[in-house]
This record gives C-alpha cells, sequence and structure tokens, in this order.
C-alpha cells in the first residue's frame, strides 16, 4: 500500500477530530503559561502538568519531567524553579525509524489592555481563524503532534516511526537549560534518534506553505568609550574636553553604509557566494516588496526584486546599531556629557563566515578607528552574544518527507525558505545529535506570534496535523 | 569719611554676629524645600514664610507673597501651586540708588543614601566647612543679604541704597513664572533700580574670589529620523531596509570633530574675536589644567594653556551630543531596530552669535547632510530649547563696586571670570529692567552646589556678609 493509501483514513479522523483539536488546544491556550513573568510561573508548570496527563492518556512511554533547578539570575525570586523539559516517547522498536519533534509550551506575555481585541488566554473562532495567547507560537504545532498521535490511535494505524517529544517551558526567555539537556541526553534520552522535526515557524506569506532550511547567526558586539569619572555639564565642559559621544559616533557611523553594506574589511570576503542552484530556489518563491513595505508599515526597502530582498534578509550578513547605554534617552532637553557611554550593534552571520574571525575583524576595525580619532578617552570592544547560523540541505531525507507531506495536503510544492533571524537550539540539535533538523511551520506570516491578536487559521492547524502525521509517513517509507 | 571707615563697626559687628548668622542658615537649611519633589512643595512654601518672618524682623517693608498660580505640566498633582516669588524693600529714599538683589529659596534634592556623610537638610559645622543642602546653593547667600541688614541695624549704619529683594522658589526647576514677573514690574515693583546683584554661582577654585561677567547661551536641538511605523527585529529586517540609527549616526557625526571643532559653516565665523583687552583679562586668572583633570576627573582635555581652557570654557561656542530618544538604551543585548529615532544635540553659544541664524545654520547642514545619504527615511530637526548668552562690561560701576568689595574683604582683586553654562535670569533683568547685573559668588568652586556633602566655608560665609554689605556701600559712594 502506498503511503498515500495508507494516509486516507488518518486524513478523514484528522478532519471529523477537528472539533476535539480545537478543544485540546483551547484548553492549552486557557493555562497562561508565560515564562517571563514570574508570578505566572506556576502556570507553566501547569502547562507542563496538562501536557503529561495529555501524553498519558495517549499512550506515551518513559514520561520524565526534567528539572532544570534554580533559574539564574536576574530573578526577583532567588529560589524561582525553571519549568520542566517534559519527554515522551511513543514506540522504541529497533526496526523503525526514530524522529525527535521539538516544540515549546510556554508563551509570550499577553494582557487585554495591550490591544487584545479578545481576551488573550481564550481561544476565540472567529471565521476561520483561532486566536489566542500562543495559538501559532507554539502550543498549536506542540498539540499538533498529539492530534497526530489521537488520529493514529482512533483508525487503528500504527505510528511508522518511533516518536521522541521534547517539549520545553522557557523557549521565549532564552530557553534556558535546553542545550545542557540536548548534550546530556545525546546517546541517553535522544539516542538513535535519526532525524529532528521543529514546528515554531512561520510560512513566509499567508498562502504557500513553506519549508525552511536557513537561519542567519549573530554576533552582538559593544563599544564602550569612557572619558570623565561622571557625567559633566556641558556648559562647563564643553568645549574643552575630549567627548565620549563624540569620538562613538565618529566609530559607529563607520561601520555601515547607508544602503546596510557592512564597511568593516574582512566581512564581506567571508560570505559564500551564491550558486547558480542556490539562486534558483529563489525562483519559485511567493513574495513581493509589497509585502515588505507593509511588514515595515514604510516604503523604506533598498530593494525591489524579491530576489535581493530576501537573499539579503536570508544569506547575506547585515549589520544594525541598536543604541546607546548611558547617554540620555529620555524626552526633553537634558544638557548632560555622558563620562561613558556603551553602543550596541549586532552583526546577523551567514556561511562561510567564521564568528572567531569575525569578530576579529570588528575589533581590528573599531580599535583602528579609534585610534586615528587621537582621542585622550578610552575604549573597549566586546563581543557580548553569540549564536551561530544554520544551514540544511534541504533535498535531504528529512526536508524531501516534509515536502512531500506538504506537497500532499496543501497541493504545492512548498518553497524552500530561510530565516533572517536564529533558532539556536535547532543547531544545538544538529550538532549534538548529529542528525537533521528540518523547520516544517503550521501558522501563516501574518500570524502575529508576540504581538496582539495572535491567531492560527483553522486550516492550517487541520491540514497541519495532516502535514505533521504524512511527514512521519513519508520519512518512514523514504528515509535511507 | 572714607567707605573703608565707615564699614569698620559694620565688618567688627558681621564678625561678632557669626554665630547668629550660622544660625540664622542653619534654620534655613533645616526646611527641605526642594522645588522639584511635588511631596516637599509645602515644604517649599514654608521656606517662603521663614523668610516673610525674617524680614519682618529685620524691618522690611511692602513684603509681597506674589502667587504664581499652578504649576503648568508635567506634574502628578494638576492643582499644584508654585512657591511664592517674595519681594521685599529696605527703603525708598528717591535721594538713594536702588539696588535689587536675586536668590533663589529652593534646593535641589538630597537624601542621606546619595552618599552624604552627614543628614543634608541639618547644617553640620566640621572643621570651618559648614555643610548641609542649600548652604551654597542659594541659602548662603540669600541668608547673607538679611545678615548685612541685621548687622546695619545692629550698629545703626543706615543702608546706603534702597535694597529690593527678590527671593524665589523655583529657580531649580526651571524659574517658572520668574520672566513673567520681572517683565510685569519692571516698572512697578522694580521701578528705580539702578543696579542688580546676583549672588547665585562660585569661585572658579579654592582660594582666589571672582566676579563673573559672561555667562554662554545653549541652543538645544532634535534631529528625528524614522522609517517603519514600529520596532522592528534586526533578523527579520536587517540587511533589507533603510535603518534610521544609520543615517542618525552619519548626520550626527559631522556635527563636530573629535577635538571639539564645530563643522557647521557659519557658526564659527559668527563668534567675536578675542580682543588684545580681553585676553589681557584671562593673565591674572588662577587655574590650571591640573584643576580640569581633577573637576573631570580624568585626564581628557583638548588643551594644557589655562587661556586655551578657560576661553573654550566661557568664550567660545562647544557643540556636545548628549543622546537618542528611542534607541535601545539597556543594559545587555537587544536586537531592536529603531523605528524612530531622536538625537539630541547642543550648541554652547557667545558674542555676537545670532540665534536666529545659528538655527538656520544648523537645519541646513543637517538637511544636506541627510540628503547626500540619500535614504529613504524621513527627517525632522528643530530647536527644542534656547537661552540667550550674557555678557556685561567688567568695569562698569556696578562691577567696580563689587570688585572693591572684594578687594577691601579678601585683600585681592578679584578674578574675572565667565562661565560656560547659563543663568536665564541675569539676562531677564538686564533686558527687563535696563539695567547692569553683576554676579558676586560667595562659595568656592568646590562646593559641590547639586552634588553631595554640598557645603559653605565659614570664612566665605561671613566674609561674604562683609563682602555683600561693602558692595551696597561702593556702590553708594561710586555710582554715577
Ligand atoms: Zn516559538
Ligand atoms: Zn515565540
Ligand atoms: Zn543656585
Ligand atoms: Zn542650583
Amino acid at each position: 500500500m502506498s503511503v498515500e493509501e495508507s494516509l486516507k483514513p488518518l486524513f478523514s479522523a484528522i478532519t471529523e477530530l477537528k472539533p476535539s483539536f480545537i478543544d485540546r488546544l483551547s484548553q492549552a491556550v486557557s493555562i497562561p503559561s508565560v515564562s517571563s513573568d514570574e508570578s505566572l510561573r506556576p502556570k507553566v508548570f501547569e502547562m507542563a502538568e496538562f501536557l503529561k496527563s495529555q501524553l498519558i492518556t495517549l499512550g506515551a512511554e518513559d514520561i520524565q519531567m526534567r528539572d532544570l533547578g534554580i533559574q539564574p539570575p536576574p530573578v526577583v525570586d532567588p529560589k524561582l524553579q525553571l519549568p520542566p523539559i517534559v519527554l515522551a516517547r511513543f514506540g522504541q522498536d529497533p526496526a523503525k525509524k526514530t524522529i525527535l519533534v521539538y516544540g515549546h509550551y510556554d508563551v509570550q506575555p499577553a494582557s487585554i489592555e495591550d490591544g487584545w481585541a479578545t481576551e488573550p488566554f481564550t481561544l476565540v473562532q472567529k471565521d476561520d481563524k483561532l486566536i489566542g495567547r500562543g495559538s501559532t507560537d507554539d502550543k498549536g504545532p506542540v498539540i499538533g503532534w498529539l492530534n497526530s498521535i489521537e488520529a493514529h490511535r482512533k483508525v487503528g494505524l500504527e505510528l511508522p516511526v518511533n516518536l521522541v517529544c521534547c517539549f520545553e517551558g522557557m523557549e521565549e526567555s532564552g530557553s534556558l537549560g535546553l542545550e545542557e539537556l540536548v548534550a546530556q541526553e545525546s546517546d541517553k534520552y535522544f539516542k538513535g534518534v535519526d532525524a529532528v522535526c521543529i514546528s515554531d515557524n512561520y510560512w513566509l506569506g499567508t498562502k504557500k506553505p513553506v519549508l525552511t532550511y536557513g537561519l542567519r547567526g549573530c554576533n552582538y558586539y559593544q563599544i564602550t568609550v569612557s572619558g570623565a569619572n561622571a557625567d559633566l555639564h556641558s556648559g562647563v565642559f564643553g568645549g574643552i574636553i575630549h567627548e565620549p559621544m563624540t569620538d562613538l559616533f565618529k566609530v559607529m557611523s563607520q561601520l555601515v553604509d547607508v544602503k546596510g553594506n557592512i564597511l568593516i574589511p574582512g566581512v564581506n570576503e567571508m560570505v559564500a557566494p551564491v550558486t547558480a542552484a542556490e539562486d534558483k530556489l529563489y525562483d519559485p518563491i511567493e513574495f513581493s516588496a509589497e509585502e515588505l513595505s507593509q511588514a515595515a508599515g514604510a516604503d523604506t526597502g533598498y530593494f525591489d526584486d524579491k530576489k535581493d530582498i530576501l537573499q539579503h534578509r536570508w544569506r547575506f550578513p547585515s549589520l544594525s546599531l541598536h543604541g546607546i547605554e548611558g547617554a540620555f534617552s529620555g524626552a526633553g532637553a537634558k544638557t548632560v556629557i555622558p563620562a561613558k557611554v556603551v553602543g550596541k550593534f549586532s552583526i546577523r552571520t551567514v556561511p562561510d563566515m567564521d564568528s572567531d574571525k569575525l569578530d576579529q575583524f570588528v575589533f581590528d576595525f573599531v580599535k583602528a578607528k579609534f585610534a586615528e580619532l587621537g582621542t585622550k578617552n578610552k575604549l573597549n570592544v566586546e563581543l557580548i552574544h553569540g549564536g551561530a547560523y544554520w544551514v540544511s540541505d534541504p533535498f535531504n531525507d528529512n526536508f524531501t518527507a516534509a515536502a512531500n507531506a506538504t506537497k500532499l495536503v496543501w497541493g504545492v510544492d512548498p518553497d524552500l525558505t530561510r530565516e533572517g533571524g536564529s533558532i539556536p537550539i535547532t543547531l544545538t540539535f544538529e550538532q549534538e545529535l548529529k542528525t537533521g533538523v528540518v523547520l516544517l511551520p503550521m501558522g501563516r506570516g501574518d500570524d502575529g506570534a508576540h504581538s496582539i491578536n495572535e491567531k492560527l487559521d483553522v486550516p492550517n492547524y487541520i491540514e497541519g496535523v495532516k502535514t505533521l502525521s504524512a511527514y512521519l509517513h513519508y520519512y518512514a517509507a523514504g528515509a535511507k
């Protein structure tokens, strides 16, 4: 029997189970598991318990609520417990392939005062939209995996793979403890995992499904310029001392040009050239400059061409100036000469940029430009946060399974996309488990994750469950 | 009888009254009349009442507590009353000259938690220092005038001039209502004023008294660059849109060079050249580059030469970059592309800079540099606060009287100084009353007005009362 044949009854069951699936998501959304709000930490734990009870009901084995200990500072409550990482398995058949699915059960903050049209922690169905905090990020996809199990059980279809679930509760707050756990469990709980599927991003637009095969990295720097030992009055000291702000502006203004080109020697030279094969991947992608203007709320883009826009968002580096710590930042007119200012900027990284070399290029350039100034102020430049880029072969077994599943459910080949931001856990799974990761999104580009009125379209939710299910079957059938 | 002869018994009385004078200052300091703290507003009123009772005791006439109405927003209490301006006269003899003395009875905030060694609102005498908030700024000088009256009464010496007192309670909070009152009363309460004396600044150093004949003005500008309609994520938008921060840094970095030279065409050309006579005024001034390094807490000055330092502080313009509103200003690493940023800078102005022309030069330059960028973001540049410079003839009758008084009491010719900052009321009195103003300071350069452990040295307080008194007598004797 072909994969498609065997999926027919499963898909019918998924369609029939729609009310039950929506009810399950509704229960999940009703628990305000906001990881960044210490006062709501008990709700994050409650959400973990909800998942555990669902997993038990669905027949999961070896369920483990992994204690991550106390949250490190800065915290208000020094004894604040981290929510557990929930681990579970469905099947341990050595004859089957093993897929690890990752998702997060914590959510962003939300309050009706922020401008929500409805109570954010009550899932409301309006037209064909399921509105509520976490609907698309990331409770929809997490519950989606559970729904798939339920549908398999209902039609008596055996899961085609061993499924390992890894659901964390701190994703919106830096994924504290996750990397360590993945490393520790790589040859224990996660032993034998053949492929990883993460459903925690979005279609590029609103109509065409995508698979995501790349993420930019990010190296975040700060430049500290210090002069006097306290802020000075510009009336008394203006015109007679080297002002740290003047020096900082001179240096930071030379990092990038007004068209976004990075001016630090050596950086652009590290970027892998676009191959003809890669360039062709951009041809079918549905996207336009208008969509960019709409998203930014202004017509301030550099490019009109689709490929230019997407490639500069996804596969070329960028440098952004974020702000200054220690300078006047309020409204009005304060006549201060700040004594010590810390300029912040970051570089989005892509293949084949070497992170250490990049740091060195940045440090050398900043120091050279500062030295040219001939100022008596002091300089320090440092990397304060780093995260590597990730790119996968979009035609490996894992992606092929996801592409086949998408094609079957949505009737189109998915666009192959990257993202400009980073999802650090992707690289962690790939490196620690030495296996491939596919990013298989459920929601659409306009879902408003992290915004007010976050939603998940009913078709994305229900067809999404079908896609996740079909992915498992195609992977089982096709993986070598 | 010479002025010096007639002052002898007065000076003896002042020396004898020292305990009473310290007690009067102690009472004044014990009232925490912090004008910027709404919760302490009743204390500002209490301080006004304290002055009124002192003025009554000392025989003042025509005492008026001038109601200034409700404080305009921003305020917490929409009905917050402004403290009164206290007006009083001693004598209305048409045969005598009339001197207006100005001071303020409000003070800066202070709390022991800020690092004060003693309770800030309790005047503590330690060695020869009177420590307490307001001791030098500006309760010492205000009470100093009252002490002078008391001493005259004690020895039965008639005041040689008609004295008009103008004491305000909002100086530390923008002198709300003062300018209007001075304008209104110019030919009423203040009619016939021949000269104005303000004792609300400091010696340049700690050893030599000064008279101050100039203040720089200040034009404060902001440059607004706006792009998207909301802050954007640099992962998603970095590399594809014009970033307002990049544009702002490009423009602001071109305003001034690293040695403090203003790069806006036309600005330096407006500055009056230093004449030989003016330059000679700097010869006797006691000051060294070491004092600058000590004040700044760092050796980051542009100049080693005394004249260079003082002239660039007092009589050349300067341009300082103060900060950015709307950008990331916190600690850590936030990967935001700010949608709208407002850069703040100010230019300290001196003779003969025309304020309107200066604005036009600034606007033209900023707009031209922005246009050169070829960005799609939007620019706005505006003046948000302006205050004119002030310079007096340091050899007129008013200054001569003050110089003679200083010489008699301290035994040296005072240094003739300017200040880099502004005291806007100086110009207001000069323009509205069409008369000269002298700035005759009581305290020393290290008094720490606005800082912790503010103090006034006992000799400065007591000899200061003698100086203020002698000033009145020399003015009466010498003014044409
Ligand atoms: Zn997420
Ligand atoms: Zn999220
Ligand atoms: Zn003052
Ligand atoms: Zn003050």
